[in-house]
């Protein structure tokens, strides 16, 4: 199975109810890093309209959503977000104190980018809301997860990831 | 079994995980009108903020949501809202050209306070925005229906009914 199948599989296989439409237009984002395995993230936009947006996320066993912070843009709040995990679990750091050991593995090589370390730890049914402009990172568990976003509207492009060599959107 | 226990059930039936305070939280709206089975809604609100909203909604089988629209207040236009329905099928009705024929039965002797008639039906993984201050009301289909709601934030206290005898809180 291929890297997208096995994403579709995972969203298929979720207990939610997508469209044809939806399920063919999956972002599976890889930061320009090209290492899905670990470093990816794969999406389905449900609504993002000039007030709030909508998402479902999928993440494979141990894999990365680098860490980044949504700054202010045009005179505006930066994005605040709420992560809801649905199945599976999800762990999240954020910053403030640092958690003594934490439970996942920072991307091999990659220990630079990673800087924040206040985990919080997300199983089904739980969720967590993230301010504008703190950097945040997560990891999903040994068996994947599914995560709910709903926040203020996205906008990729405006994101800072803390590794440079990251583009988010191709400009 | 009691409206409320049936309720939650549903909510428990409907694949999505729920924390024990959510299940313990469930709102169960009646609008001030005691007739439950005919007129109500049942929500669990994930996030409401000064940004962003998202609820779960069970309606019972041909349980309506009464017709209201949301103003502007403070200043700032209404609140926008998507629909996303999970299992089940909704009726959802809004400003527009009146539908010839529509499926839902409006409650009995509540006509007069049902006046936006054009019908889009929302099956399971199919959604509808309604944008600000657009009169709506809805009505579950024979099986019931599992709506995420998607939103600006929420002031109930603001809405407004067409049905002038609606409290939907208690002042």
């Amino acid at each position: 199975m291929t890297y997208q199948e096995e994403v579709k599989q995972r969203f298929l296989d979720s207990g939610i109810v997508f469209t044809e439409k939806e399920l063919a237009s999956i972002d599976y984002a890889d930061f320009g890093l090209k290492r899905l395995d670990s470093e990816g993230l794969n999406l389905i936009v449900y609504e993002n309209n000039d007030r709030y947006c909508a998402k479902e996320m999928v993440l494979l066993p141990g894999q990365t959503c680098p860490e980044h912070r949504h700054p202010p843009r045009n005179g505006e709040t930066g994005k605040r977000e709420t992560f809801r995990c649905r199945k599976g679990n999800v762990y999240l750091y954020v910053e403030g104190e640092a958690t003594d050991t934490i439970h996942s593995k920072i991307p091999t090589g990659q220990e630079v980018y990673y800087t924040v370390m206040h985990e919080v730890e997300l199983k089904a049914g739980e969720q967590y809301t993230i301010e504008p402009d703190i950097k945040h990172w997560f990891q999903a568990g040994n068996e994947g997860a599914i995560i709910s976003e709903f926040s203020s509207p996205s906008d990729d492009a405006s994101d800072i990831f803390t590794n440079p060599n990251i583009q988010r959107v191709t400009k």
